[in-house]
């Protein structure tokens, strides 16, 4: 299990290096959007579709009236809705495209992305930058070099490092809105799911 | 297209026989329930579970505070919610089990099937009879006979009979629901996800 | 309940009129296609994408390899895939991205629509016109005349007549399929999902 | 953002105590069913469901024949197949069910739980210990202790430490399944949906 190990100081490694460096004026930006909207949508495809869902569930047991597009329920975005959008390359076609339908609505619109010259950074009002290696850098030139393979490939293929890095960054967010919404985790259990 | 022909007759011949048939009573009371309650939850496995998704989508249309057992955001079930559970043979392992935790939970429990005497009909504080040949009808006795298998099968497989009849059937509640609470089709187009 | 019953005699209506209109030669492609694919991809959005799951799951129980567009496992579409679309519009932003998408990878593409003029129309290798009041309808002017409203609304509002005619008249072409491929309900019983 | 920080240095500690002290056996013995196994199926409710998910989207990058239980397409589980538990109580109503379905079907069955006495535990062939406060731990006595609370709560609430761990880890299985089979980081960008 030599590999499941370095995986995991890699990846661990690379969280703490990405929150480092994060910017602290974005990600309080994240928090006052998410407190002050009316209600939150939240979209990815993908494995980035499935850290949206992970963040999209504690929202909901912090009684934030939450959706995730693509679930059976996903009403009208209006005027106050923020719509949040996960792409690392900031590129994937739907997810663009849903950002754009969003803001047309009158939504504010926030995305996490590896990429800030992405289409879904332009589309965006306000970007938090999740450094990974995202799907796209695979196709780009600098992939074979072995300075990049040696760091990122393959203990973190495709768009891992990203995809981990938001999940473990949106659950800070979780607990960061405890605090400012003085919730505790008694609230949330009785917000969680008892139909097994 | 012979058998499709043949199917599409089979089928809706049988679903206005169900509707027909219907009992009134229990039909008002499930409207009835719908109206009085504050949230709605929807479950069902497998095709059945896509005839109630379909349903919620509706409700959700109407501004019914709906949710679907298995989608990302489903809070705990609480006193004044209204559950309703669809399995034809009422024998569903996690339909059963979702439905008891939901009673236990104070909600109210609705249920579609074609078994009066199932599980599910004994959890239930209601039941809409819909009548079909459920999967379980497959393992019965009488279904080599000629008569069953003449009338039923194999124009309609397993489920479809219930599953089918029931979409039907919810789309009509929909309607009455529409015009008791005086409901346009404007109200539900403006409610319309307007994410593509 | 008498809008219920009216909702189940319009539907059921619809479903015999578009059956009785149907294209032979193209229902007949449509069981071509199906039969001479390696794989096939089933994609709608909201309701029509629940009708394609409904469809997909009788798919798999005959043995079809079948993936819906949205699920956890997706894999690439590659030439020799059948890509089944599903839009009563035609014009659903991204049904008509991922069909296009489909195409550009070597697949087949085949839609279900109201609407043989429409975007997805064009981009596919065959269709299936299924006659339907479309949620786009709702817009045009027509949809305030007597005539239409007295015949379509609000027994069945948005996509309803489509959704549900889509999903019977499938529910026709998988007792094709069986017929065609010699399938009794029991090959059918023993694919059905154990896991309940 | 004092939280963020604090959280993503608490989880990645958690992850890395968790991987040092990692069964070696045990590790290898999931490889080990993983290879020899036909098909996998993977299970888990709520977030652990997710992180399911997104495992079971990397396998079929890898080619592996697998399968979601909750995804449209679940056919019948068989003699052959692996069936994936992720539970961390090891108690949720519907995971024990469905992995004492599979193992009667004559799967084996592998589990990811914190609580190796729990009944997943008892049902599984083998399992994998990782380490977490589990959603169940809240309702414990000592979950009030300072000690408790200083350490994992309110930083990592409810089921948080274990989905995220788990995520990681199974990243890990990834990349080790990778060096294996002697796959590439092109060969699942090969097998990487291309409809977006």
């Amino acid at each position: 299990m030599e590999y499941v190990k370095k995986t995991v100081l890699e990846i661990t490694d690379h969280m703490r290096e990405v929150v480092e460096k994060l910017s602290e004026k974005d990600m309080e930006k994240m928090i006052d959007m998410l407190i002050r909207c009316q209600r939150v949508f939240v979209h990815g495809v993908g494995r980035s579709g499935l850290v949206g869902r992970a963040f999209a569930t504690r929202l909901s047991h912090l009684k934030f009236d939450v959706f995730v597009v693509g679930d059976t329920i996903t009403p009208a975005v209006k005027e106050g809705d923020l719509f949040i959008s996960i792409s690392g390359s900031g590129e994937t076609g739907s997810v663009v495209n849903a950002a754009k339908g969003a803001k047309k609505a009158g939504a504010k619109v926030f995305s996490l992305t590896s990429n800030t010259s992405s289409t879904i950074a332009g589309v965006s009002d306000a970007i938090l930058r999740v450094k990974g290696r995202t799907k796209n850098d695979h196709k780009k030139k600098f992939y074979t070099s072995e300075q990049v393979m040696g760091k990122h490939a393959p203990l973190s293929p495709l768009g891992t490092l990203f995809e981990d890095t938001c999940q473990i960054l949106l659950d800070g967010v979780i607990v960061e809105l405890m605090r400012k919404l003085r919730k505790t985790e008694d609230d949330l259990a009785r917000r969680h799911s008892n139909i097994e």
